[in-house]
């Protein structure tokens, strides 16, 4: 497809490293930035720009090989030239209206926000302050911890546990031990990111007893919500709607991580104190693109799209999973996502790229607690080709390592 | 032009009203969203709202009536299907080296945002935080301080004093003696929102040796910074470099406020900072308008379209200024942007909106001084169909009070 190379240099190398203005004069004193700006580099962006640099195949951050599909593309070529101006800032009527009804809740409870990662770092605004513990799962997603620090609230994860037979398990007893009088919201993931995990209905439903006990806002990560290899997840939302924000990604959903259209569904009558948020953190969503989300959505329902993407990234799960179980791996099959997450007692994600195939390690989901030896993530959203490329390195990576 | 009634839907109504989910079982305890999530909805979403509602011509929210120019939608066009994933947070390489040859630095010391809105909310948070005092003028764009408040630091205004004879006036004296030891940052805006200041050379060197003197950081939002009807504003930046963030938008540049480009150009050595946050707040900002922005920087310069606006808005501005005069007003002429003040002993926002024309109530630029009476802000980035008919609305409107 021609558009694969352009889509490279998409997420290539950052600005031409030219020489920085050393030698400048500067005076004395300077001022230093608030300690929260800390320089760290995200995994993903840093796997992408290595992957790029090294010329890996990049099997690291989550976005698809593919471009995204023509009704999406054919739709914001259309928006071009008539949604250019500022949409309000909760999102365009269409796509409110459309999301309403691809989700089944009211538009008016819908927000759209420049990607999931913008909806959660609203949502960790409007829910946790200063005193305040928001609850999550390790391994966690990197912009979690970060963004609760942002509002000056701690961020607590309980772990997960890996059992190599028997694959990740979620202890519910951990999580509500885990709770204090300062927790104020439950943050979970599911289909779950890096795990694969999808809650059963019996789990998520001690996970709302646990919120309502002790009166905890839910908020549920669910950018994965069309893609998964079991039943279909089902959203907490449905079964505590007066506490649950939901949060949703049209990158992950229709294929374009980089368009950054994303949204929150809140409990009735939320909305207008995450309006307040939204509106100065970046206003409003990018127009044109959300006129096309809210046209393609329901093209997506009808055409049958987002089953065929669970038929294809199926097919190359197990693919993966086959080829990494024979160079040795112990291998997690997912029961949604487009992640696979595997041991393996030698590879780390630095031996990897160089062999050529860029991953992100088990310790980046780890901040807390110790993550388990020789986890790596796979992201199985590419070409069959960049699969096949991919194992056929490790494999003479492995044969070199032998001899 | 075929696109303006998009246009018009585009900023309109929000999702429809419909009833809400009253009479849902809830249980009788519910947490509470931490108080900085305040409902309170932006006056300039506000008052597109009533104007789309009530058929007002919309002389407030500054977008222009008309859709951006074809070399932009062109490239935007060119870049769906090739530019679809995820940017690196800092953005697009071709966009920062394209921003850099624009402003004249090192692309490597620009982060691309969502909107310039971002980007004041990213610097808000990387130069201060609990204790500490952001200084700025007042009247003042409305995100500014809700933003310093989300930093957790203080949000300290200096009046700017209006003379009806000799217009906006700058006192660097007040400014000078409103410096605590808890300043951190001097935020300021030039051409200036909504007076239409434009800074002096010598306001500007006494702005830069108050920051040296007291190790402040310099915050300079130029998103007019090409539309001006006077000498050409001097940007902070080349004054103080070293401590001088500029903040940027494609939006207000290219006539496509709701595309969320923004960008902040860094000093040398401060933009690793500003990226560790950028990645939690959004990621990324939309990658295939990143692109088309890239490629429609050069395009700008070399087909004069920044002069074209000049010269057009100059005229509306002229035009609009006539008119209000006719009617009674005293008006201020705007240095920069696309806004004029006015003053009129009975003209409130909500008169004129009963008149069937929509502006900006003075009110929305003060919070902690008491706004100058009768003082409205009109947007001028409007189609001469849309000043007239606005002109000739207000002047019916006026001949019915006096009959
Ligand atoms: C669990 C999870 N949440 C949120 C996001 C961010 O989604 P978006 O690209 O819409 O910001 C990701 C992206 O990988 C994710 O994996
Ligand atoms: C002074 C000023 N700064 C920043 C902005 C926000 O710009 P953007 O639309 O790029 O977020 C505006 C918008 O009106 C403005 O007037």
């Amino acid at each position: 497809m021609g558009g694969v190379g352009a889509q490279a240099a998409c997420r290539g190398l950052s600005a031409s490293g030219r020489p920085g203005r050393a030698g400048r004069v500067q005076t004395a004193r300077m001022p230093h930035l608030h300690p929260r700006a800390a320089a760290q580099e995200s995994v993903f962006a840093r796997m992408s720009r290595l992957a790029a640099q090294r010329g890996a195949v990049n099997l690291g951050q989550g976005f698809p090989s593919a471009a995204p599909p023509e009704f999406l593309l054919g739709a914001a070529r259309g928006a071009l030239g008539r949604f250019d101006q500022y949409a309000p800032p909760a999102g365009l009527p269409a796509l409110r209206d459309a999301l309403g009804a691809d989700l089944g809740v009211d538009g008016a409870d819908v927000t759209v926000t420049c990607g999931a990662t913008e909806a959660l770092h609203l949502l960790t605004l409007a829910l946790a302050g200063p005193g305040d513990e928001v609850l999550m799962l390790e391994p966690v997603f990197d912009v979690y911890l970060p963004q609760v620090a942002l509002a000056g609230a701690r961020g607590v994860t309980v772990p997960m546990t890996l059992d190599p037979a028997r694959g990740w398990q979620f202890d519910l007893g951990a999580l509500a031990a885990a709770v204090t009088p300062r927790t104020r919201a439950l943050l979970l993931n599911s289909p779950f990111n890096p795990t694969g995990t999808v809650f059963t209905d019996a789990e998520l439903a001690g996970i709302v007893a646990l919120a309502r006990q002790h009166d905890l806002w839910i908020v549920s990560d669910e950018v994965y919500d069309e893609l998964y290899f079991g039943p279909r997840p089902t959203s907490l939302r449905s079964l505590a709607p007066e506490r649950t924000f939901t949060v949703g990604s049209a990158g992950k959903r229709l294929e374009a991580t980089g368009w950054r259209v994303g949204w929150i569904v809140a409990p009735p009558g939320q909305t207008p104190g995450v309006l307040g948020l939204r509106q100065v953190t970046s206003f409003s969503a990018p127009a044109p693109l959300q006129a096309a989300v809210a046209a393609a959505l329901p093209a997506a329902r009808e055409s049958g799209f987002y089953a065929g993407l669970r038929e294809t990234y199926g097919a190359r799960m197990t693919r993966l999973a086959a080829g990494l179980r024979a160079l040795g791996a112990t291998v997690f099959e997912p029961r949604g996502t487009y992640f696979l997450t595997a041991l393996h007692p030698t590879w780390t994600a630095e031996g990897l790229i160089d062999s050529g195939v860029a991953v992100i390690p088990g310790e980046a989901f780890y901040a807390q607690h110790a993550a388990p030896a020789g986890l790596t993530r796979w992201a199985f959203c590419k070409s069959d080709a960049d699969l096949d490329v991919a194992l056929a390195r490790l494999s003479q990576a492995d044969q070199t390592v032998r001899l």
